[in-house]
């Protein structure tokens, strides 16, 4: 059975469901920074997907990403499937701009952390939600 | 028409082509470390692709991390589409040990790269080739 792993469900806020898993947003308020967990239960990499369930999340994935440019107005999107601390396969959709705190590191390993005041967060998933019909 | 951005060419060593475009082998040796670059001019986002070459490209990233995982037995594949240092699109697909350098971290900004010997890079090209029929 698919369960959100401990340390992603502390590290982040529910959205929603997509059609290939669970949306999350990052608890890190510094970037528009989605995580999203293909349902399928003991994944740790991309490659061991079933194409159909790959091309599944490869969707959303765009949707996602639309989303982010539409409501954001980012410089660049982010993808990644790392996983290297949390071994369920997870992929970071990230809105990156050239004046954001790690630009043009990656976000990862970079600094503190800031939280979401709960309204600013709140916001964010209603705003994500409405762009993505979910 | 595609041509290589200059950075992705003095950064890494040519390999060969995919269905999608050209696979390149990254300069640092530190870790099996492979680039695909899909041969569409002015790509910068996956969310820019057409479906049909987004799936294209998909099933190289299957191929090349199936590859990495049958030639190296790494703990984890690490696959991303960051670029914000080189706005070509370009997705890494990296084959990473909890014994490597960066480990947990991502291999991106970590430390000084190490160049490769030409009779270890050759190999590892030639490796590659075999592995995908290429």
């Amino acid at each position: 059975m698919f369960t959100l792993h401990p340390t992603l469900c502390s590290e982040s806020f529910p959205v929603g469901d997509m059609a290939s898993g669970k949306l999350l947003l990052s608890a890190d308020a510094r970037y528009p920074w989605f995580i999203l967990v293909p349902a399928i239960p003991d994944l740790r990499d991309l490659h061991d997907m079933e194409r159909v369930d790959q091309i599944r999340a490869l969707d959303d994935i765009t949707a996602l990403s639309r989303a982010l440019t539409t409501l954001y107005t980012p410089d660049k999107i982010n993808v990644a499937a790392l996983g290297n601390m949390v071994p369920q396969l997870h992929i970071h959709v990230i809105a990156r701009f050239t004046h954001d705190d790690a630009w043009p590191r990656p976000v990862w390993v970079y600094g503190q952390g800031r939280s979401y005041e709960e309204t600013e967060r709140e916001q964010s998933i209603a705003n994500m939600k409405q762009a993505l019909k979910i």
